[in-house]
């Protein structure tokens, strides 16, 4: 594992691009203080009488405390340390507390906080044109919302209108957020208590060769049989009816399976046949997570927009936004677009994105993402996978990475049901946050997610503390 | 006009509680240099490529440039200041760059910008502390959102589940957000193309005595047959079919129509007579808006759900949020919320949400509110529609007041159609900008909604430009 590394000064490590962002994402001087943990229990107790959390049965819930948050680490309630291989929900792609966009932030907030949506402001246009800068294509026009669920009903409308058309076509095993359409186009179990039938969602199955719906035995086969199941259902649902269709580049949430060879480029010329307008939602893999700026790169496939957020300022201050073509910006040339929010554009949003688009260049750190999935973290996770008998597979492109757990390697049976979680997932998620790190897991999976500008060591770090935790879930193996 | 008024010092104008922010909403010193007004060319430049605003035709936009923001003023492109009589979009109601909230912000930057919100984190929980202190009854926990719009999503959601009904009834002439499922509770022009009847919606008519829908002639009469009305709605609608009922509490974009008295009383009756659930839209009439903290504060009702986003912490980062009765949280105490966002609880938002309360609290800011409403707007807005025919009707609470223009007095006639613009108003709105205010105007209608600081000086100046301008309209008077 080791044979792949040249530099052994961790300063210069990885690329050679040398983030200079690794020198504060060790951060072993922090000290907590005890009136900090005081503050923090402080913090938890009015968190259980006043705050009603995300996706949770509220009363028995144990949230974590985090009191601290720099580079790549956190500190917990108690003043441990934690390494955070989550990036949190998958955003803080630059790492916690970047000096850079924390000065960016502060600069920002001195001059001028907030301005209305129909005005002009310095950094909303620069973010716009930064944004539109490292899209694909002719997408050059930057609708901002304030999150990824806001930007995909926000595409969504604009497909509806430009089209006429009211369907949406949808993959199963995917995440669109959490507002009602979103949630509907989404396909996973958060869904169903939201699905009231009244969407226009026709959700088709994605092309997922190690769990696939269409009995392939190879990547080819599943890219083939994958397409021929979507253009089968377009045809049947009727084009004319149909007015997106919206993919995770690589779906995130839903279990980070790089689709195989072709098959975007395959969605691509179906919904470019049928005038079907796609979607290629970017909130996860977007903004470098993959080792490029844009997932949809590794396809060279232009998508007719791309919905983001997350990545684009690691969520320091909310932000998200569509990017739109010029054929559908011509749409809404001379029509009013109905469609808006207060916070559109954000000076203080988009002011962090500036920063945080600059940093990630100046620092090489889509770059760094791109070295590390193909030097450290891809083949780490391969020998790791050959060690474990629990590991079903892994994969995954960049800083974007999934372990799937199984029972049994013959049958693929999950480590824990599909929306469901299991003792021995608990018991996993346990130890590797007893040695020491922030996991990030869904349903039998571990995602292997840290900030793209995490130091080689400590990915190493990371990926053996999952090596040893990994004995716990082989011992459930049939 | 000028009887009311004790005070003559500028300083301690108002309610005598004497914001201590009046100091820089005057912001004479502001000097606009050439390298910023060529920064702003640059910014419209690229706005005009690249950024995608909300409820426009893209090519026809001539968009403000803003340059600076301070206190009550703003500076657009050339360099000129404006008074803001619009607190942009209704939400700066601690006016621009508020040195507490913007410190407060700086710091939480320096600090922590971003967390998950499965953790505690100890701005949210104070943000959490401090709204449901605020809130009336049992209204106690918080679910934090990124704006007004997925706070309704939301706010419908939990309805709906707690309920296990579908239906929301919702007004007619409101406005409650954009994403698909918000846009469609609206109820306003900007719904119609967006309205595939696929939500589940019905639209009752509000009470509205300025244009009653009943025909009615006095307050009392419009209280009981906007009641009577929305109890038959309710009975053929079907009550077990209907979840929720969402209204604003005094409806803003729509008009500022302030609800007659009993109305609301009776609404709460009938809500609860049936089992819906009452979701009060406070996005833009919350946080000191009327001069109370909450708009339905003035009329003593305890609804079940209430939605806020804007003035929570003056839209410096973007915020929004639904309180939530004990009743409801009880529905997701063991039972998993389906629903979230990655941003809820984003700790740089909710430390601007603390310093703005605080800050509103210390600078006795909504009690200053209702004393310009009192002292001030109303009485100045009663003389000015004294002066002009073409004022059909000037209402509202606290530095929330519409003047209704009208082609006239007798037929009411709007100077603008419902839903559109005239080249009536359009004149003017530009003699008011010209004049050196930046004005809220809709429809046929000009809002007076500045921020809840502004000195009395600065709102006298604000209603002079106004009295001037308004013999434009007046010419077109019928
Ligand atoms: C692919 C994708 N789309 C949309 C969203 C929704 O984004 P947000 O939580 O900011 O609304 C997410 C969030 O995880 C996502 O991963
Ligand atoms: C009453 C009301 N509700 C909801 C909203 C939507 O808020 P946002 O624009 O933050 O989504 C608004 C915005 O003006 C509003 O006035």
């Amino acid at each position: 594992m080791t044979e792949t590394i040249t530099a052994a000064d961790s300063s210069q490590e990885g690329t050679g691009v040398a983030p200079e962002s690794a020198h504060f994402a060790n951060a072993e001087t922090v000290e907590i203080s005890a009136r900090e943990t005081e503050a923090g229990r402080r913090a938890y107790e009015l968190d259980r009488a006043h705050v009603f959390h995300s996706w949770s049965a509220q009363a028995t819930l144990q949230p974590m405390t985090v009191l601290r948050a720099e580079g790549s680490y956190v500190w917990d309630g108690e003043g441990r340390k934690l390494l955070d291989f989550s990036s949190q929900l998958v955003n803080t792609n630059i790492g916690h507390q970047h000096p850079k966009v924390v000065a960016a932030i502060q600069e920002q907030a001195g001059k001028l906080c907030t301005i209305a949506p129909q005005h002009v402001n310095d950094a909303r246009s620069e973010a716009a044109r930064l944004v539109a800068e490292l899209a694909p294509g002719d997408l050059n026009r930057v609708f901002f919302t304030n999150g990824g669920a806001d930007a995909v009903e926000h595409a969504i409308r604009m497909a509806r209108l430009h089209t006429g058309r009211k369907k949406v076509f949808a993959a199963y095993r995917s995440y669109h957020g959490g507002t009602h359409l979103a949630v509907n186009v989404t396909g996973d179990p958060r869904r169903v208590p939201n699905d009231f039938g009244d969407s226009g969602v026709v959700h088709f199955m994605p092309a997922y060769p190690y769990r696939s719906y269409f009995g392939s035995t190879t990547e080819a086969e599943e890219t083939e049989r994958a397409l021929r199941h979507l253009e089968d259902m377009i045809v049947l649902e009727g084009p004319q009816n149909i007015a997106a269709l919206i993919l995770e580049s690589v779906p995130g949430t839903a279990g980070i399976y790089v689709p195989p060879a072709g098959y975007l480029e395959g969605v691509r010329e179906l919904t470019r046949k049928y005038g079907i307008v796609y979607i290629a939602d970017e909130v996860m893999a977007g903004f470098g997570r993959t080792g490029k700026w844009f997932a949809i790169e590794h396809f060279g496939v232009v998508p007719d927009l791309i919905t983001f957020a997350k990545g684009v300022n690691s969520g320091y201050v909310p932000l998200g936004g569509v990017v739109i073509s010029e054929a559908i910006y011509q749409t809404f040339a001379e029509r009013a677009y109905p469609g808006g929010l207060t916070y559109s554009g954000h000076p203080l949003a988009c002011a962090a994105a500036v920063a945080t688009i600059e940093a990630m260049r100046e620092e090489g750190i889509v770059e760094h993402a791109a070295w590390l999935g193909e030097n450290v973290i891809g083949p780490g996770l391969r020998e790791i996978a050959q060690r474990h008998p629990s590991v079903g597979e892994v994969r995954g492109l960049g800083a974007f990475w999934a372990i799937e757990l199984v029972k049994n390697r013959e049958t693929r049976e999950p480590m824990a049901a599909y929306g469901g979680s299991s003792p021995e997932m608990n018991e996993l998620v346990a130890a590797l946050k007893a040695a020491g790190m922030l996991p990030f897991a869904n349903f039998n999976r571990i995602h292997v997610v840290p900030p793209l500008n995490t130091s080689e060591a400590d990915v190493r770090r990371g990926l053996e503390i999952i090596d040893k935790a990994l004995e716990i879930t082989d011992r459930y193996v049939a």
